[in-house]
C-alpha cells in the first residue's frame, strides 16, 4: 500500500482472522525470568505451591517458559468474539492537527463494557476455573478496572466472584462498583472482618480506608481457606501477559494486511499488562532477529519502576506473603503519590519486562501527570475517544515521537495501545479542569527509604 | 445463508459499504406529517420563521418531504468513520440463554464516547452550523447524552458549544458534565442569570433545581440573541430522524449481504430518535409495498405517549415558545414520574412517527420500569453490554417476543436497536440493585388534566 488514505479509519479483522493461539515472549527470550521465590523458604515456586493459591492450569502457563505457541481454547475464542477484534485506528485526525508526517495508529482496547483490555485474561483465568470445577475466585480491586473485567467473566462462565474493593474505592467510586453488582458479583470494602488480616487490620486502625496491599491480602487468604475458591491477578504475572498477547496478535495481522511496519511502538506500563500484551508478537521477531523495532514504556514520573526502580528479588505485595519475584521495583513499601492513573501506581513490574528491560530489549520513558491529562484532552477533542488517564500516558509519549518527525521530517509509522476509556475517571478530568491537578516526583530520599525495605535475598 | 453459525457473532460493514445518503421516510409516506404552526399565528411555520432559530440548511432539511435520499456531506461521512459501521451483533449468548428458536440481532450504536446514537446527529447539526458560518450552537440537556454527542461533535468542527444543563443534573451527573467540559463545550447550570427567562425563574423560585423545560426556553433565548449562533435539538424533529437513518441502512446492507429478513423490529421511542432511524429503510419497503414487518415502539408507562396520548397538535415545550406539532402527545404539562430512562421521559413524539403509529405502520406498547432493568441486568450478564436504561426497554420487548418464540416453536428473526450504554448510570442500577426501584402509571385523572393544556388549534 502506497497510498495512505487506502488504509481505512479503521482497521477490523474478520472472525477467522482472530489469533487461535497466545503467544509467549518467553519462548523466544535468551534470558529467560527468573522463577518466583517461596518467600519462606526462598526457594523457587513449585508448581504444588502455586496451586495452593492458583488454578493448576494458569500455574503450568506461569511457569511455561518454553513453549512459543498455546493454544486459546474454544470458550475462550467464543467469548474473545463478543467483543473483539478491537479496531486498529489510524489516526488520521490526530496526524491532521499535530501537522506530522508520522503515521499514527493506536490499538483500541476500551470497546466493552469493562473498558480496558483487562478482560482479555480475565475471561482466561475464569475459564480455566471454571474447567477445574472450582464454584469462585477471589481477587482485589482499586480503581475497579480489573474487578469489573472479571465480574463479567464470571458472570458469563456461572462462577462466583468475591471482590475485595479499597474502602475508599468503594464508597467513592459507586459507578464502578455497582457495574461489579450487575455482573453478580459479591464486592466488599477492605479491610472487612472477613478475614483475619481484615479483621486484625480494622482493629488496629478503627478509620482506615484501606489499601491495595491489604485488599491483595484478604483476597488471597479468601482464596486459600474457602474450599472451591482461587485467587486471581490482573496484571504482572506471566500468565497475564500471555493472554494479553491476543491485543499485539491481532494488531500484527491488521498491520500485515496493510503491509505496515512500525518503526516505534508505544504503550504504559503499570504491572505491565497491555503493554506486554501489545507488544509481545514484535518483541518475538525481534527476538529472533527478523526485525528491529523501538519499543517505548511510559511511565508515570510519581511512580517510575522502570526509569528509577532496581532490578532486584522483591515482595510482589505490601503484605509480604506473596512469592518474591526478581523484577524493576521501587520496594514494596513505596507509596505512590495519589496520581490519578490508578493502574499504574504498582511499585513493582511484570519479570518478563524487567528483563527485556534490563537486557536492552525495550527502553522506558517517564510522563508528568500534567502533560498527560493534556495529551488525553487533545486526543479526545481530536480523536474522539475520551481515553483512561492510564492509556493517556502512552497517548503522550506518541504524540512527542509524532512531533519530533513533524521536526526532522520523517515519515516514521507510530502504533501505540489505546488500552481504556476514562469514563469512569471523569473525577480526575474535574481536577484537571479545575488546574487542581499536580506533579509530584519522589526524591532520591525518599526512594532510598523505600528500597531499604528490599530484602536481602539479592546478595 | 442456511446455517446460521456461519454469521459471525458481529457483522462489521467496511468503509466502502457505509450509507453515502440518508433516507427520508417522509418521500414514500402518502399521508405526509402535517407541518408545524407558528403558535403565535397558528400558520405553518415557514423556512424564514425558523431560519431565526435553525440553521439554514437543517431548516430546509426539516421541510423536505419529498426527496427520498440527501446526500451526506463528506466531512460528516469523515466523522462518521471515526465511530461507525457500529457492529450489527447477532445475540447467539442470548438465544442460547433464553432457549429460543428465534434469532436475535441488535445494532449496537455505543460503540462510541458519548455513549449512544445521539452522535449520528450532533456531527451533522455542527457541520451544518460551521458551513453557515456560525460561530457556535446552544442546546438544552438533562441526563446528558445529547449534551455529550454535541460537544463531541462541536469539538471536531471547532464550534462554540453552550450547553444549558438542568441544575440538579449539573450538580449530580458531574461526570457527564466534565466529559462535556473535556470537549471544550461551555455549561451552564439552568436557571442560569444568562438568560431573561432564567433571571426570571431565578427570581421567582430562589431555590429551584431547575426543569428541561425552563433549559430548552433558556438554550432558544441565548440562541437567538446572540449574534452568529442558533440552537440544535437532539431528538423529535425530522431532520434528526433524517440523519438517524445511518443506523437502519447500515443494517439493511449487513442483514442483506447474509440475506437475513428480520420479521419484527424493535426500538425504545422517548421523542423518536433511534426507534426512527432504525426503521427508516424498512418502513420505506413496507410503505412501497416491497416487504411487511412488525415494528414496535417500546415506551415506558410511566410516560405513554403513543399508547395512552392524543394525536393533535400541541407545544414541543413547556415554556410554550416553540412551534406546534401534531404529534401523540400526553400534553406539554405531563409531568413524568421520576423514571430512570431519562431519555424517553418527553410527553409528545416525533410527528413523523406519530403519523406512521396513526396510519398503522408501526404498533406501541409500554414496560414497566423494573422489568426494564431486570432485562437489562439478564442481557448485561449474557452478552456482555451494560445497556442504558432506556435502550433496555427495546431489550425487554425483545426478549418477551424471543420468549413467545420459545413457547410457540417459531423461528422468528428478532432486530432491535440497542441505543447506548449505561455507564453513566449507574446510581439507577444500584437502586435497582438495592430494590428500591418503583413503578409507576399515572392515572386517567392525572393524564386528563394533562390533557387539558393542550390547545385549542385541534377543532
Amino acid at each position: 500500500m502506497s497510498k495512505s488514505q487506502s488504509i481505512p479509519y479503521k482497521i477490523y479483522l474478520s472472525e477467522n482472522e482472530l489469533p487461535r493461539y497466545w503467544y509467549n515472549i518467553r519462548a523466544d527470550m535468551k534470558e529467560k525470568p527468573v522463577p518466583l521465590l517461596n518467600p519462606a523458604t526462598l526457594q523457587p515456586m513449585t508448581a504444588e505451591e502455586l496451586s495452593v493459591v492458583f488454578c493448576e492450569d494458569l500455574v503450568a502457563q506461569e511457569l511455561n517458559n518454553d513453549d512459543r505457541y498455546i493454544e486459546i481454547p474454544e470458550e475462550i475464542q467464543n467469548f474473545y468474539k463478543m467483543y473483539r477484534p478491537s479496531p486498529l485506528v489510524r489516526a488520521y485526525c490526530l496526524e491532521q492537527k499535530l501537522g506530522t508526517p508520522a503515521h499514527i495508529y493506536y490499538k483500541f482496547e476500551g470497546n466493552n463494557t469493562s473498558g480496558s483490555h483487562k478482560l482479555n485474561s480475565a475471561v482466561a483465568q475464569a475459564y480455566y476455573a471454571k474447567k477445574q470445577g472450582l464454584k469462585g475466585v477471589t481477587t482485589e480491586t482499586g480503581a475497579g478496572q480489573w474487578g469489573t473485567a472479571l465480574s463479567m467473566a464470571c458472570s458469563y462462565f456461572g462462577l462466583d466472584c468475591k471482590v475485595f474493593m479499597v474502602k475508599i474505592s468503594y464508597e467513592q467510586k459507586i459507578f464502578r462498583r455497582e457495574v461489579m453488582r450487575t455482573y453478580g458479583a459479591t464486592v466488599t470494602p477492605s479491610p472487612s472482618d472477613q478475614t483475619k488480616v481484615g479483621r486484625e487490620m480494622l482493629e488496629r486502625f478503627p478509620g482506615t480506608t484501606g489499601s491495595l496491599g491489604c485488599a491483595i491480602s484478604e483476597a488471597v487468604e479468601a482464596a486459600v481457606t474457602t474450599p472451591g475458591y482461587r485467587y486471581v491477578l490482573g496484571s504482572v504475572l506471566n500468565q497475564v501477559l500471555l493472554h494479553q498477547s491476543v491485543i499485539g496478535l491481532e494488531c500484527k495481522t491488521a498491520l500485515d494486511k496493510y503491509r505496515i511496519r512500525p518503526d516505534i511502538i508505544i504503550g504504559c506500563t503499570g504491572g505491565g499488562s497491555n503493554f506486554g500484551g501489545l507488544i509481545a508478537p514484535f518483541v518475538g521477531e525481534k527476538l529472533r532477529g527478523e526485525a528491529d523495532y523501538r519499543i517505548i514504556a511510559v511511565e508515570p514520573v510519581s511512580c517510575p519502576t522502570f526509569t528509577r526502580g532496581r532490578f532486584v528479588y522483591d515482595f510482589c505485595d505490601t503484605g509480604m506473603v506473596c512469592p518474591l519475584a526478581k523484577m524493576y521495583t521501587l520496594g514494596s513499601g513505596f507509596i505512590p503519590a495519589p496520581d490519578h492513573a490508578g493502574g499504574l501506581r504498582y511499585h513493582g513490574m511484570s519479570t518478563t519486562l524487567s528483563q527485556l528491560y534490563h537486557d536492552g530489549v525495550i527502553e522506558a520513558r517517564a510522563v508528568k501527570q500534567t502533560s498527560v491529562f493534556e495529551a488525553a484532552e487533545y486526543f479526545a477533542r481530536v480523536e474522539g475517544i475520551l481515553p483512561a488517564p492510564e492509556s493517556s500516558h502512552a497517548i503522550r509519549a506518541a504524540i512527542d515521537e509524532a512531533i519530533k518527525c513533524r521536526e526532522t521530517g520523517e515519515a516514521k509509522t507510530i502504533l501505540f495501545a489505546l488500552s481504556g476509556t476514562g469514563y469512569f475517571d471523569m473525577t480526575a478530568y474535574e481536577k484537571y479542569h479545575e488546574g487542581r491537578l499536580t506533579d509530584y516526583i519522589p526524591t532520591d530520599e525518599e526512594l532510598e527509604r523505600s528500597f531499604a525495605g528490599i530484602p536481602n535475598v539479592n546478595l
